[in-house]
């Protein structure tokens, strides 16, 4: 309901891009659709993903009682989705990248969490590998394969890890409660990763969550935030391909995730959106959400730093 | 699955009326819809609320386990929905007052929170002014005006202040977790209302905030009850025009509810149930019960009384 | 499935803009929302019609089989949604209008279809009164009131033609079949007003209703047309406020569009699109539709004339 | 968007009453509800017609360009939903039929098809046996069995020809197109029973369709009027329990209901609306409509009679 | 994610049978559907539960964290759905009994509640009565008549009880909050059945009620889990007939559940699953859910006695 | 409403099979699901397609007034659904086209539209190339490319004809519609395809359509018939990835299709419907109408030759 100076129309006036920005290029932020959906196991339609977020992040955009700097503060621009080759994965996940690089910090709204790969690849090259990353999601996604394939959306995390894009030392996931084979979780475990189950923050209590998450990744030494919208339980947001039962509420995200100030984020994205099964917008507005709790760290952290 | 002795028919076969009633008129309680909503900043479609809390109400009343005389014990009509002037708010807003200045105990489903205003108008004049106030609600709703317009369905309590309507002092805010430019938060502070944001609700404990809520309006002095759904999270109330993520399950809006005997209520109303962006009717039926809790309430301190 | 040269995005990830354009203005044809839906007697929710167009046009532009010239062709821009006062009906339509007033070519989409009565303001201003009307609707829109209330997305054409506007004698109505007094019924035709009812379109050919549709308004003076997409069967459009039974199916609406080459067409809108009642994007893509054929006849025009 | 002198309120605002009348009794026409449906082969909630139909209703009454007396010029009242046993089949049709002999012109809203029959019995009794039939449907009802069960949905009007209460030679069939075994076929041939189906509907005219029913009912004798919603097509009517593809379109179902005047009818039903498959609420609009057209054809003939 | 040996199809392409699984028959553990509907006094539509669970079910397959055999691991068969009598309740009640008695260990999906009648009976003649019951539920189910008829879904467990099926000693509720008559409450805490409201197990802990259900249903004697969906709350389980506000959370259900390993179940069912009002399966999901940690501790224990 | 005799379940009760069969191999006729979707340039989640059509064949199984046989005297059997490559687009086309050669007569559904490309390799192989084509669509379907992609849904039958598969004389589209390029279309005129517009079928009649078709095709050499859903309006199908306005009415596919005994078709397939994006399973029971109406004629020549 609050406004910034440059949104005089209402809410459902203001033209549906990212929070209602208008600017398109040439920012200190970059956000970006990466309407991909093509390795999923289960339910498609992630490639709605970014229009739907971009739709609910302009009822998301503004000041949190919290009392955080304004996410206007922060210089964004929409800049749009990004180019794929329609049923072509390598080639795909090679432009997702390529694309990604032409950008500082880039939020990216998917698609399928398989982005997140390209997306990571990019933020290595740029930032420098391995990467912290705190990794919001249901499903552990560090199969070796799913379904006899080896790159989709469950191998995403195998592959960053051999790869070395991703410290696995530095490595947490937050909300797990999927089936999973005994060693591909001892395997995760095996890596370093610290995983939090659903059910363990259901038991506890955010703040130590977020403890825990400063713990394993530190302050100093950069990170990337992955934020798969299954990790919330499917009543908070059905609108999504593989959901599971039992996950987290959308205030324990949030507590969670409001708690994470002076983490060093360099990049961060939301997946998994897919408005086929939505209702109501709510999937979405978590989805944008998240991004807004992201982007109120990143305007405390440049307010502090002003 | 109970019924009382005057609603023999199955739920799906009973009258679409409040609670199944068939009286329409000359009660100690009056239920009635009031389907404006020309104010709201996002979605529309409230205006459709009193239908689906009518149709969801036949599943909710009766007596629950904690004991409750039956709310059939209660003496209460449907009077069917308030007229409105459409397109017009001033107009609109004159005619509600008008028509709630008929009723001495008035229960009312908007519509957009907007519609509390005249009906605080006419509770003042009936009951005199200042009124407590309890005001379940994602949204602070004293904003000095929204995207330019003075008059909406998110300054109502600013204005109701103003007006003396309302003892800020004696009103307290549950649920709260919008976005809000400081300012306006700090002059909601500054006259003296009790803001217990949705995380407090969270981290803490149902008794503990009926118990500030208590502590704040007292039971002595006149009160009124105003719910707005998007109080509750998404996940329990998709169906409204403006949700926020990380609000109250509907168990926690149930367990304050239901702890809030004695105090002197003179009124109340449930707004923004916009049924388009509902699923299964949850919207609804959460709509209803806040209803029949509140009138579970009454009922236990007629009985009291009696 | 076709592209323009400037499109090279696949459908699900261009941009949600009227038919992709990345031109926001400074074009021959401005393509404009209008999210006014507070004089609707029904069911709410126009307000959300341009978003769903947008998203839906993405599917429609190109050049059909009909082997019109492409519509990109034309330099039109999505000039994005026009600034309304909420809740404030006088004030908005009068900022409608003036807004209106800064483009030359304007296709509007609505909004409700109130919208059309300031937007007819402004193009008899800037084109000259009165202006030939082609009215396609289930409703006649020429009540002097609805329920107590005079101007309403009901009367807004009796207003028009009260007004001077619209030239009765030029004016036609293509698919009504609404209840409606037999006095506001002889009040039409006793303008001049000429009347196709839905089971004429029925029971006859759409060459023949176009055939109609040149006779009544020439191919010589200055005509608006406006779509209110009730004119279609609920079956096709059932995303909308007031849905009449028996209406046009698409095709028959395309076929009788498709016919109307050589109008002095100076401007159009589609209304009434109400996405919270629609299903799979059909009556979205229905009014997107509208608006890809009305450009082509643009189109076609602007190849003729060079 | 039209209005009777006692319906001032915006449609929206209205009562959810057939046709928002607040008449509850001691009419010369009844309209009840039958929410009975454990007697569907396929899929359920044929219980919540009424409600979907009720609250259609106010968007369907009034007066049509073809210039029928207004139908708020017959005296008649909304008796409510039948009381039935759930569950219990045998007793629920002795219970509709007790109900319906307390009125003298039943216009009924079902429920599944299986009410007609008690209805039927109910009007042979007060009009004497047999009675006339005009029955749109796209089954032909007239099984000897569905599944091991002589008592369905599907075996009506074998039961209703086999008592006595319509007779065969007056029966007409209008948009039949379902499966169905050739002795099944054959057998209601051979009755006398005329049939019209979907596809000579389509191939040919409604004023045809409707000269034959003539033909068939004569205007002399009493004709009762059963009206399946599924003779309609699913994309005018998906909300139903065995919908069948290639129906009747909305257009097609009210040309030929127009011209049904003369005809001697002491009854009718609107059956098969289950609004949880509908969108749009098109399905309860289309069921509305027909009782509309209906009850026109009844304020016509009054209308002649005085 | 994960996959059993013979499941080598994505999760899309797996056949729709309980956990994708081949075998119609001859099993250890014997999994059906019984998509009786009729006796329901609210929504209908749970014939639609077994279909939706199965599909569901494809997702919930496998291995959890908590590290169970894989349920894979159990030999088990989907036998199909029951036969039943359309609109018969006493015949299809003898039906599912017969048939129900041809399989060792049975789960079934209902079907609303009453299913489990027939269920119990057959299960007390296989494993001897009476039997223990876990009974996850909104509502006691322990009326004496809902609206007049004496066996409804909500008389269910008054008449097993009556019948000898169930030591009421060793049964408790878990999850109740509906209405309820005061006499209802007392004759059910009178026969010695233990109640945990939803109250008590939001305000307390899973692993305490896992602990009280230990308690009293005892590890030594047979015992029977029902679970009827609308124990969980209606945001979790919007598709059900008779939704109740305030319910367990799907996590809630989660870790009760897996807690209750070493009872010595004998058979199951999930009943009152009604897709028609569900949203992207969340409803089907937990069902699937419910059945999977349910075979999770069969295979927990299968594994242990090995 | 019909059964055969191996089908004594209610509808509601059936196993979800094709046609409700309990067949899986060894049948004259297989009927398999290939729910590939990563093709498509528009909506997702054509993969769901063979399960909603499984599940609405149940109810269009059987014999129809126009006295086919019964479609249950044809031997066919549900062989499931195909093997895929997530995500893999060349290895999945070579996937179907492996498991197609191993199925004489194959009736297949989609998936999206490209799966005829793999299907049309298999027959040809099967039964010799080049194969005459009925096709049913909105599209042409020729493109060389989509968005850069040579391999699509839009590019199947250029690579079809260039490959020799299909003879473009004998090749024959009904309901095309599409925004097309004027070389496209020239391409496949030039070609030899008959290309009968949507429009043409909507001013004409179904039996000249049918007639053109068996003039083009013949009835003596083999020939292969491909459905896409969107040949249909949106209003009949709305579940399906690019819907275009105006399409094929379910009874004009129905009159034309039960009207093409004689020719001599090899195989067919229903592909693009998208349940996701459907209401009240419409589009789905669409599909399987199609189905049955093909296996129909295929009934009917058996009958014959017998």
């Amino acid at each position: 309901m609050s406004q910034s100076p440059d949104r005089p129309l209402p809410t459902f006036s203001a033209r549906e891009t990212f929070f209602g920005t208008d600017k398109t290029g040439d920012a200190a932020i970059s956000i970006a659709g990466v309407p991909m959906d093509i390795a999923t196991t289960n339910r498609a339609g992630a490639r709605d993903g970014p229009a739907a977020v971009r739709r609910a992040s302009r009822m998301a955009g503004g000041t949190y009682p919290d009392l955080w700097p304004d996410l206007y503060s922060l210089d964004f621009a929409d800049v749009g989705n990004f180019s794929l080759m329609m049923g072509k994965l390598e080639e795909s996940l090679a432009l997702i990248e390529r694309q990604a690089l032409e950008h500082d910090h880039l939020i990216s709204v998917g698609g399928d969490h398989l982005v997140t790969l390209p997306l990571l690849r990019a933020a290595a090259k740029k930032h420098g590998a391995p990467l912290g990353l705190v990794h919001f999601d249901a499903h552990v996604d560090t199969w070796d394969e799913n379904y006899g394939v080896p790159v989709t959306h469950g191998t995403n995390f195998r592959i960053a890890i051999n790869e070395g894009l991703v410290d696995p030392k530095r490595m947490i996931q937050i909300g797990i409660r999927c089936r999973v084979e005994p060693e591909v979780w001892q395997w995760t475990l095996d890596q370093g990763v610290t995983i939090i189950t659903a059910e363990e923050v259901h038991m506890g209590n955010p703040a130590d969550v977020a403890a825990r998450i400063h713990q394993v990744v530190g302050n100093q030494d950069k990170t990337y935030l992955t934020f798969d919208i299954d990790c919330l339980d499917p009543s908070c947001a059905p609108g999504t391909g593989t959901p599971e039962t039992g996950g987290l509420l959308a205030w324990q995200a949030r507590s969670i995730l409001t708690r994470l100030g002076g983490i060093n984020f360099i990049g961060m994205d939301v997946v998994e959106v897919a408005p086929a099964y939505d209702v109501g917008e709510i999937t979405a507005l978590n989805g944008a959400s998240v991004m807004a709790f992201y982007m109120g760290l990143l305007a405390a952290s440049k307010s502090q730093a002003e």
